[in-house]
């Protein structure tokens, strides 16, 4: 047998020299087995041709004997400068050398299961009749609100091209193109660079990132070639739990495709040459609760815990009196964001597992989102303003959010309302800022879609390297993508 | 049956009205059938839920009987104002509602081909044994030289984040990138954004593109897991081969999968529901010349042609002396670039189909290309310093050039004196410009790779519009693309 590769870690003994050759293909590599006569030097890192015979050896692994004249070096590798060594390396120390840190088995286990994961959570959109949709990285757009974009020079590059306006910065989200595309191709996603110029060092957060992002009408109703129960519901919340149904069913899908088949289920009739998930995953996540945790998220038969907004804040406020829990933050008032600590409250030690968390205050997120209507603002209302909108927040343990989507507004004079209102509100600092329903605001095209055909719609988005991380448990982002690029 | 959609078009009779209803999913959409009693006013555009029976027509198509209590309409659409008309509407316009236009049959059909050609495509390379990498869009680097990236606001934003140097502007090519992981991970491949920030308004170039870009090393050797004849041969010409075989076979793959299968071959066995492609094909491509010369690029019987620089120089000199020929621009002197004239001409008339044109002058390529050994220089030398580097264009018919790829030059010293090279002739308007082999040239950890384990590698770029282009019949990849972004 005749292979090429590289040399991963050398072992020498008195008469025999032990090395592991990669093509990178797998986690483990494949041992060589070669006397220590002949002129030949390994080193870590250097690049080989062998020939040999293929031998069955006392460890599980088979073994390739080679002999003097079977292998060739073809690059040699200085051990004196190679940076990537045998004995542990710090994340950190890798990260300065990121174009040669997927040599290391750990960075090369989570880059092959993103693949992976990739590979799996598409196909499952291309066969519920999702059309993928490339969606762009420059854009007028600020779909999100607050101006953490990055600005692309020259900024006049682009011609006025219509409706879109011109076109300025990095995309923070692919859903207000979606929408449009939802209307003409139907159940639409991508899984695209998004890009936040915050300034956030944390173990969660990148400046570029992906996201797979899926937006659809009518949420509630079946598909085109399948007889459905009744019309189109208008009841948006049916909507919303179905957009929550399609984020747990893509979700366990992948899972299951990731974990080993359980000894009493039968062999997975998959045609991939090898499990290649289970092989890096078991790598990666020698914890067994992790895997029985990944393995209970998975479980097709039980859902993920779903409660509202309002409802969460009641389990914090007892969990604060409760002091067996220490929680160290009191739970926020009404109206405001959970912190990170009680959205991971929520998933470790609440639903221990997955939980949906519906209908926030329509304050504290984006225009885009529907009003609830008022019978069904809050359950607890003691007479304030409290208006919700019909979202929720994916929280996962450890990591907090890992998807947020919502029915979005689909009534035009709703949406022209709230557009108003942020831009009167926008405009208080900048007396020239364009007032909407003048030609020239950049988000007429999105409202224009209300004017034509409306209806309910609803979507999500998965921070896909948040996902990364959940499922092979590698617990910063930074090491979930090939390159990160993050604030400094 | 219980339906919802959108009115792709109506056309009133005496007593009945016909309506087309889509959900965006498929070329053809349903036919409504529906009297003209109550008081429901169908029009263009509108979001309508309808109950009704399904009948057989006198058309291929089944019709969709409804009684006038029928139909709803969720979300009306005001004629005045909806711009999609039935009548033929022009490309320019539909340009200036980008957020609307998918709404017509023509668009809609090309942006369902694109998303069945990215799956087929991603499928081929996943199928081959490559790992799919997401590379990074905000980079350093800029690949192919010539500077005109964007750049990206705040400039300072990144730290020094090791090798890679400070982020600065938008990424033109994956491939350095792709470089690194091919030796961490095997095979990789990738479909990215690129962008350019020329300003060339043609109909094929596109500020923002999408390419896709493979990369491995010992291109001309076997994979891991199969018995490979010889190891590994460093003669690049071998590699260089391999590398176009690489793109034949992936294309031929794309290709077959999206034409009609012919009369005489069996049926395909794909578990696909419905031929996607071939409808959408179908509507886009009524030309039967057309079909008929993808049918015969798609034949895995017979190879595509590939020819030399130089003999292409040759071919377009013969055929500017033959008058049947009208060559408007003479053939480029030996060192300059091919016109997109030349290109074209080499591939309907020369070839009548795909040809690579390999071995181009060292001149006109990037610096990464492998220099071709003196003795390969050029078959038809006249003593003159011709050197070629070991690279080839795909061109094809109507579009050109389509992918692009080399072998990669993996010896240090040659790398490094060409990078020297180019540096210097940069250093000069900016005696400032920081000399190579400092430890803030920004292509330093490119340098790197080949310290440590180089290896004879290669690999290619595809431009994803011009290949849609290519297959749907298409002309302007602005109509190849969901929200096209092109200097205005």
């Amino acid at each position: 047998i005749s292979l090429t590769g590289y040399i991963k870690s050398i072992r020498k003994q008195k008469n025999i020299t032990f090395g592991v050759l990669s093509d990178g293909s797998t986690q483990p590599g494949l041992q060589l087995v070669l006397p220590n006569s002949g002129s030949v030097q390994l080193s870590n890192g250097c690049t080989v041709a062998v020939n040999g015979t293929l031998a069955e050896s006392p460890r599980r692994q088979p073994e390739l004997h080679v002999s003097p004249d079977g292998l060739r070096i073809i690059g040699p590798s200085p051990p004196s400068t190679y940076p990537i060594q045998k004995q542990a390396l710090s994340t950190e120390y890798l990260r300065t050398n990121v174009h040669l840190r997927a040599r290391t088995d750990k960075i090369a286990s989570t880059l092959r299961l993103r693949a992976r994961i990739k590979k799996i959570l598409e196909g499952w959109f291309d066969e519920e009749g999702f059309t993928h949709v490339h969606t762009p990285v420059l854009t007028g757009n600020d779909c999100e609100g607050g101006g953490e974009t990055f600005g692309v020079v020259p900024a006049d590059f682009f011609g006025s091209e219509g409706g879109d306006g011109a076109a300025s910065h990095l995309t923070v989200s692919a859903q207000l193109h979606l929408e449009a595309m939802a209307w003409a191709l139907g159940r639409v996603y991508t899984l695209n660079p998004c890009f936040r110029a915050e300034r956030s060092d944390t173990s969660r957060h990148l400046a570029e990132f992906w996201m797979l992002e899926a937006e659809w009408n009518f949420p509630a109703t079946q598909t085109f070639t399948t007889p459905g129960p009744a019309p189109a519901t208008l009841d948006p919340r049916s909507h919303l739990m179905q957009v929550c149904d399609t984020v747990e069913h893509a979700l366990k899908h992948v899972l299951a495709d990731c974990l080993p088949s359980s000894p009493d289920s039968p062999d997975s009739t998959s045609s991939a040459p090898i499990s290649l998930p289970q092989q890096d995953l078991s790598f990666l996540s020698p914890s067994p609760s992790h895997l029985i945790a990944l393995a209970r998220a998975a479980d097709p038969s039980t859902s993920w815990a779903r409660i509202s907004y309002t409802h969460a804040l009641e389990i914090l406020n007892a969990a604060t009196k409760d002091s067996t829990t220490p929680l160290r933050l009191p739970p926020p008032e009404w109206g405001s964001s959970l912190a990170s600590e009680h959205e991971r409250y929520l998933a470790e030690t609440y639903a221990r597992g997955p939980i949906f968390v519906y209908d926030y205050p329509a304050s504290i997120k984006p225009f885009y989102m529907r009003r609830n209507d008022g019978a069904k603002i809050d359950e607890h209302s003691d007479g304030a303003n409290r208006q919700t909108v019909s979202c929720f927040d994916l929280l996962i343990p450890r990591i907090g959010e890992l998807a947020g989507g919502s029915v979005r507004e689909e009534r035009y004079e709703v949406l022209e309302r709230v557009l108003s209102d942020e831009n009167v509100a926008r405009a208080s600092p900048d007396p020239d800022a364009p007032a909407l329903s003048t030609k020239d605001h950049p988000l007429n095209w999105y409202l224009s879609l209300r004017k034509h055909g409306s209806s309910p719609h609803g979507g999500f988005g998965i921070g896909f390297e948040r996902l990364v991380s959940w499922i092979s448990g590698v617990e910063n982002v930074k090491e979930c993508i090939p390159v990160p690029r993050t604030a400094g």
